[in-house]
């Protein structure tokens, strides 16, 4: 079998999950790393390819991948980056700026259609899964509306923007902020309501803060508390804590998620779908997500579609390695 | 708009079913009823066409259904219906004999291809919605065992089949089986542990039954728990009731259920995902799923598309009417 080639273009916590996920993706190889800072790449791997990013044909000639996964961040690299990439090579993203996913659909859309490639944007869990999971809801139970919480666990979900966001604020040296779902909100969900929630009615926020040595704890307190969209609209908390508290008790990137959804089918018969994930690590997921789209990027590509997809344009089976016949026998 | 027009084939819970959720669905319209037993179905229905299955050309030329959906059983009536009819007109159907599905699909697409027609195949909750998500967590976790559970609340799913099975002993006037997911065995599954069950390890099943007057308990109980695949492999318990007690007690047709699978992910985070839906009304339920089944196989067919199709082989965009940039900019 000739093993899908999958240049990974980003090193941070998303690009090292995808380099991880290909090892457990046997029908999977890595053609190399793709970064703007080759240099430090090369001394973190080892007996990998690392391109420099700005001149996409040299790196493509060079590393001749089936696929492009583009692992950088939603805010700066992939506005960038996705709609010059797939111009050259057939390309997956996981853009997750939900208000600004109509334009980069289209930018990714004109270029990839021109270039004759596929581009499969804003995948991972959430926009994803959970993208699919409330599109589902919404179709096989009309007048459901779907709901995402985030954070239902003991610890809650780590939210990696909330964090930088926090860590803006001077006199923080460090923070991480833990997002908690309200567990009466999803109830309400749960019995059929379909309440219309402000944000803050369906989450609160917790902060642990690091604080520079000379750094006024009310008025960094403040200055959360009143940060427009991020906290200002919650029920938000802030802990200060030590440097070696932080690094001890709040390391790692777990978090987890929950779509929910209910109507009444036919005769006002009561009817509620929810799908749970939990995830360790975050940009892992998100990874592993990433690579079973990059395999349904491959098969679109070789039956000869182009321009962008999603994962609402995917029939399920492109993401899975198993044949029709498998699938049929023990999979339905 | 014009409408899809919808035949629906077969007047029973799910056929019902079909026609309340085209009631609640504004872009179908109900063709009429197709039916063994026309005068039967004319007394139950006004001011809608019913029709004789046995001369498909009859049916199709009166009612012009773009689409017909398949509402008989698996065991008697789909596997002679279904690759019968979808040499005539677009199908749809629930066909959840699970072990035959791979000769169920080869003979839908067979006699669909050689028509031209599309027939969408083994839809509903499971198969259908479960098969989806035993696949997603497969593609998305490699490594993970997707289970299924039914059950889970505290009434218990009610099994239509294993009603059936129970009212075929000797002695037994009435009755209805509840099954009951093992919580253990769910918990088993979520710690990781992709444990190897046996059937009985998974649910037990739970008997209300209304005997004949002359009939023998120890001998129903007997017949009962003896019964190879439906009841011997499982902790089953048996309690008489009254007719009136059942009536009562244990009508109408709930039933939920789960699927779960749990992997770890790069380098050992755990990673766990949960589909869990929980029906007032199973037949209503399946009805639904139906019906945006039949939404997507209008669309496969005026693609020019034909063959048989599971819900994997279709993009999830086409189960709904949102429009893609509806979907782009409030559903992803």
């Amino acid at each position: 079998m000739t093993k899908i080639r999958a240049a990974v273009v980003g090193y941070g916590n998303v690009g090292r999950g995808v380099m991880a996920s290909i090892r457990n993706n046997p029908d999977f190889e890595l053609a190399g790393v793709v970064s703007r800072s080759p240099e430090r790449v090369k001394k973190a791997v080892s007996g990998i390819p690392v391109m420099k990013l700005d001149n996409p044909s040299a790196w493509i000639e060079a590393l001749r991948p089936d696929v492009a996964i583009l692992c950088g961040g939603s805010k700066d690299d992939l506005p960038r980056q996705g709609p010059e990439l797939c111009r050259h090579v057939t390309t997956v993203d996981s853009f997750d700026n939900h208000s600004r996913i109509p334009e980069y659909f289209a930018a990714m859309n004109e270029n990839a259609t021109a270039a004759g490639k596929v581009a499969v944007i804003s995948t991972g869990w959430d926009p994803g899964m959970f993208s699919l999971q409330r599109v589902l809801a919404g179709a096989f139970m009309p007048g459901a509306r779907a709901y995402g919480f985030y954070g239902l666990g003991p610890k809650g979900g780590l939210s990696m923007g909330h964090s930088d966001a926090l860590r803006t604020i001077p006199g923080v040296r460090d923070a991480r902020q833990y997002t908690h779902a309200v567990p009466d909100a999803i109830e309400r969900v749960r019995k059929g309501e379909n309440p219309v929630f402000e944000p803050g009615d369906m989450h609160t926020r917790e902060c642990f803060v690091v604080l520079e040595p000379d750094a006024d704890p009310a008025a960094v307190t403040k200055a959360i508390m009143e940060m427009p969209g991020y906290f200002a609209p919650y029920q938000t908390t802030v802990n200060f804590v030590t440097q070696e508290e932080l690094d001890q008790q709040y390391q790692g990137f777990p978090h987890d998620g929950l779509v929910v959804a209910a109507a009444v089918t036919g005769n006002g018969n009561p009817a509620l779908t929810e799908y749970r994930c939990l995830w360790g690590s975050n940009p892992e997921a998100t990874a592993n997500i990433l690579v079973a789209h990059a395999r349904a990027a491959v098969r679109l590509q070789r039956e000869g579609r182009s321009g962008a997809f999603t994962i609402l344009d995917i029939p399920p089976a492109y993401f899975t390695t198993l044949s029709r016949d498998e699938l049929l026998k023990h999979w339905m």
